[in-house]
């Protein structure tokens, strides 16, 4: 794989030079692993149009040396973190106009930079470095990719030995085993394995609940391949299917597919959510799609761009999306079906490929 | 099971009340959990010496109802759950000065507290309700004997199927795949499985890499049930340990049960953690236990109090913490003996029952 980080870097600090900033304060996690590798739970990092340092305490020693190499000046603090951030701006004389990055900075550490007085000159930002995330380049596609095909082999495994009478934190567990062995190095979110009538909460997770012939099941998970996301759903049948279920099924299977052949990058986000909006809509099941049509993805779960109503935002080409209708019906249950889409230039390319026709479990 | 609801709503208040505050915005999802018994993932709530909102999205409109109950008053929201927020304060005169949960805020946020003018006055708070969640009641403490009893049974069926071979990887799929079984709801963290010189990195998570005979094998994971979570660690031998290996691990099983025996509420955390460290230094391993001895457990898998040498703050009785004294030796491995208890008057009541001596895996 290619060293993207200099170019990933060059980009932060021509978007600091633009905003007239001496300096980013990354606080976000995700986006000190984007700039530097580090893939630690406990980091700040100093850039500057000279400066990239990295401060994480001493349980990372071993693991930020592996993971920097010399790429970044590395500070290894052993008690506070901002300690040492003080102390390297301070050793920084050119730099005193500092941005912050204020979706991921908490009151308590803003007040710790208002207590180091007008020394510095703090300003919130937003964005700065999740933007250009946006776009995916080759090796983020790529694990990516391999996340969805290990959600997809985990899937296929699982699904032969789910039985009525199974409870969903059975189906989970299994499930999450074959997450395991195909290779995913965690869960991105808690998995949802909803059945029967809880199929119909969005947000379900997954309960002692017992399958029973007749029910709907919807499972929605992910796998994590090199740091990166992937996030799949599918609603099956216990038994066979009813006409009432073969007819939601297959609103919200066409909903699939004409979102997926439509989307493009180019499009506003709004606009890629009516594709699946207004079929739903022109079916009758218009208030039955109660969330957006899909979100980012890399390595958070949930990233910029949003397919929304409420997204004016152009999708830019080869970002990485889920497109995720549903039609959801209190106490009667809910159907999802969602994929991950690069966006290319000349449309989407589906990186979770299993099937999306009714699958009825026997 | 009681509902304690009321009686934590009427010390937040006494809390308010001391604190000169007209009401305090929750921010936090444990603190709201606790306060209302909601468990969505987005909610606001406002206590006021009458008032109790909760704000959630229409994804959670059924389970808030289920959740709730007539205990607070429930608004549901279909965009901002702010919006809701600032409507709510207008029609409540009485309420001008809020307190807001200072380590539980973004500043993105604490921007739209000031962006609505001097209306209302905003007052940072710390810990207001985390302090109360210190102490557990009876329910508390059965729902984390209950999450340690599962993840002491999803171990003991996990370790007879361990084998040189299998990857790190395989190794926590098959505990996960347990714990499911047994009833966790989820998983409080990452599951580390960390074999060989991995097991020195005590943030090491799992791995690809083959466990091989004469490793060291480090298991460090929790169960979730009823919200609240469990910890335990436990350090293996795949085959016969080596000399060193037995030294190694009989100082860290002793420094295990010389804090667990030792350790009572009214101690400070420093005291506490001292009870391990002493005897680690004394045996002339100082150095190598580079963490705080332990964190306490609860609807977070750590919140107060801290068993650390920088914690003067004093362990209340019924708090639940883990002790967790570790060796770690780069390249040659780590060793960590990790278990949690109930502080009582008359000492440490483990909940953790999974045996703490060196066990060799064939």
């Amino acid at each position: 794989m290619a060293d993207r980080r200099p170019e990933r870097l060059a980009a932060t600090r021509e978007a600091l030079h633009r905003a007239h900033l001496d300096a980013l304060l990354v606080t976000s996690l995700p986006n000190i692993r984007y700039l530097t590798g580090f893939s630690g739970t406990s980091a700040l990092l100093l850039v500057g149009p000279r400066e990239l340092l990295l401060l994480t305490d001493f349980r990372y020693e071993t693991q930020v040396a592996e993971e920097i190499g010399d790429f970044a000046r590395v500070s290894i603090q052993s008690q506070s973190l901002w300690k040492g951030l003080w102390t390297a701006l301070t050793q920084a004389p050119g730099i005193t106009t500092i941005g912050f990055e204020s979706t991921q900075l908490l009151h308590r550490d803003f007040q710790r930079l208002l207590e180091q007085g007008t020394r510095w000159q703090w300003r919130p930002t937003t964005d700065m470095v999740e933007s250009l995330r946006e776009r995916k380049d080759a090796d983020e596609v790529a694990a990516i990719s391999d996340a969805a095909e290990v959600a997809v082999a985990a899937l296929g495994a699982t699904i032969p030995l789910v039985r009525a009478g199974m409870t969903e934190l059975e189906v989970a567990g299994t499930l999450e085993r074959e997450l395991r062995i195909a290779g995913s190095e965690g869960f991105p979110f808690p998995t949802i394995v909803a059945s029967g009538g809880r199929s119909a909460l969005p947000h379900a997770r997954s309960s002692t609940r017992e399958l029973a012939t007749g029910d709907l099941l919807l499972v929605d998970f992910g796998a994590i391949v090199r740091g990166y996301c992937s996030d799949i759903t599918r609603t099956f049948v216990i038994g066979a299917a009813d006409e009432r279920q073969r007819e939601e099924f297959e609103v919200v299977r066409e909903a699939n597919a004409l979102a997926v052949a439509g989307v493009r990058p180019g499009m506003s986000g709004r606009d890629a959510d009516a594709l699946a909006r207004d079929y739903i809509h022109l079916r009758g099941h218009g208030p039955r799609f109660g969330h957006s049509l899909g979100h980012g993805l890399g390595l958070e779960v949930h990233e910029a761009p949003r397919l929304a109503r409420t997204s004016e935002a152009v999708l830019p080409e080869n970002a990485v999306v889920t497109i995720e209708p549903g039609v959801y019906v209190p106490s009667w249950g809910g159907i999802r079906i969602e994929d991950d889409v690069l966006l290319r230039a000349g449309g989407a390319l589906v990186l979770t490929d299993f099937p999306r026709e009714l699958l009825e479990l026997t």
